[in-house]
């Protein structure tokens, strides 16, 4: 019988064209499958991620679902030996059995993403934020920040014709914060549309340009129009860094408390 | 009249092949003597390192010397000039003017380097540090780092045939530390061979794992034979982290004190 695992990984993003299968390029998915399938010598396999991240974009930590009836070693053993075979950008560190109806995109209850500016050149971060030339006012970028709470409709931040059913988002947490010589945008929600983070953050740059103020920044949500808000930051500054699920996805054993 | 400056850069190693300049391969020393070049449109310009650092290994603070007559524009504004026209993997952070007979090399007092290892997969530090699959014992590791600084010939951590005139160095700190998912060693001295910290690491990486005796780790410095020492670390763990010079140096309208 099928069991239904979760493997939660990391990866720098910079080599792939994102998290999902792609025509053209290589993306983690794709590697991770083929390194899986390869290990557990199951050509079936497919994994399901939390969400998507676009090209470049990185993952402290992503989480993927996948089933197999495959069992000849301890799952303890797997992250090691899956490490070995994976390229120096893709990690597993873990994987669990779960609920056989858990599902990592469906059942996650919240999502984290940090995005990283630097304002000075850093040989060493280069991959890993992005440069801004500008001065800023953080204290402003913050005041905008907050208002994000207060809203549920982020269609202006949203990437046009996508699929999903409504634009609404619970956002829990948006803060600036300072570590040694970056900057970190960490915000964390139920969900978020396309683009929605980048889409952010480009428009509280401009807020820290004081090229709008916090009450354009507000104005941008209410008008629910896309074309209003500023440019996307670039991909290298932001990560995924948690996906949170409710403690009934872990009972491997027992049926959803939900059902 | 040419006046002398010394530059402050940072570098990753990555793809350079180390300090130096080269025949075969770009060295940071290259691609920034051709950037001054331009920028100062001085095209006899020579700049002269504080050492070398070796394919592949980083620097976080590199002091350079070079002359020029050229001050069409002031110095301060230079390393942003640099910057824009540098690779995104060096930077110019600082470039101040000195006594005309200031030195990079021959007046620096102590050179400060970093050994970074890891002991899980990370995908961000992989160009960063040098994962270890085994697992050590820091305490020896330590105990055997406190007696370098009892030995000043360090012949058996030197590579064969260098041209230097002593193996000679006062190592005035050494020291493993961990920083979050990092274990750094850090080690200081006047001076240091070719080759002599990545050496030194690999042979305290065999006393971490328990394959040598800290007592062998003493006989080793003592019979002053470069074969009986561990296999040299590989580079992208290595970092330059500091150059001191004493304070005539900075004194640019004077003479030196020594003199």
């Amino acid at each position: 019988m099928k069991k239904r695992y979760f493997l939660y990984c990391s990866y720098k993003g910079t080599n792939y064209c994102g998290w999902q299968i792609q025509p053209n390029g290589i993306s983690v998915q794709e590697v991770l499958t083929n390194a899986l399938c390869t290990i557990l010598r199951d050509d079936e396999l497919e994994i399901t991620g939390a969400g998507r991240t676009d090209t470049g974009v990185h993952a402290e930590m992503m989480v993927a679902h996948f089933d197999t009836e495959i069992s000849f070693f301890s799952f303890d053993e797997l992250p090691a030996k899956l490490n070995s075979f994976l390229p120096v950008d893709i990690a597993v560190h873990k994987i669990v059995e779960v609920h056989p109806d858990a599902h990592a995109r469906f059942d996650a209850v919240s999502r984290r993403y940090e995005y990283r500016i630097v304002l000075e050149k850093n040989v060493f971060a280069a991959d890993f934020s992005t440069r801004i030339f500008n001065s800023l006012n953080f204290d402003l970028m913050n005041q905008a920040a907050e208002t994000l709470k207060e809203y549920r409709d982020f269609t202006s931040f949203s990437k046009l014709h996508t699929d999903v059913k409504t634009n609404n988002c619970t956002i829990t947490h948006a803060e600036w914060s300072q570590c040694a010589d970056e900057w970190i945008f960490t915000i964390e929600a139920d969900r978020f549309l396309r683009n929605m983070v980048r889409a952010i953050v480009g428009t509280l740059l401009e807020v820290g340009r004081e090229k709008i103020t916090v009450a354009d920044f507000r104005k941008i949500i209410e008008l629910k129009n896309r074309g209003r808000a500023g440019t996307s930051a670039p991909a290298q500054g932001l990560f995924l860094v948690n996906v949170e699920y409710p403690p009934f996805v872990f009972y491997s054993s027992s049926k959803k408390s939900s059902e």
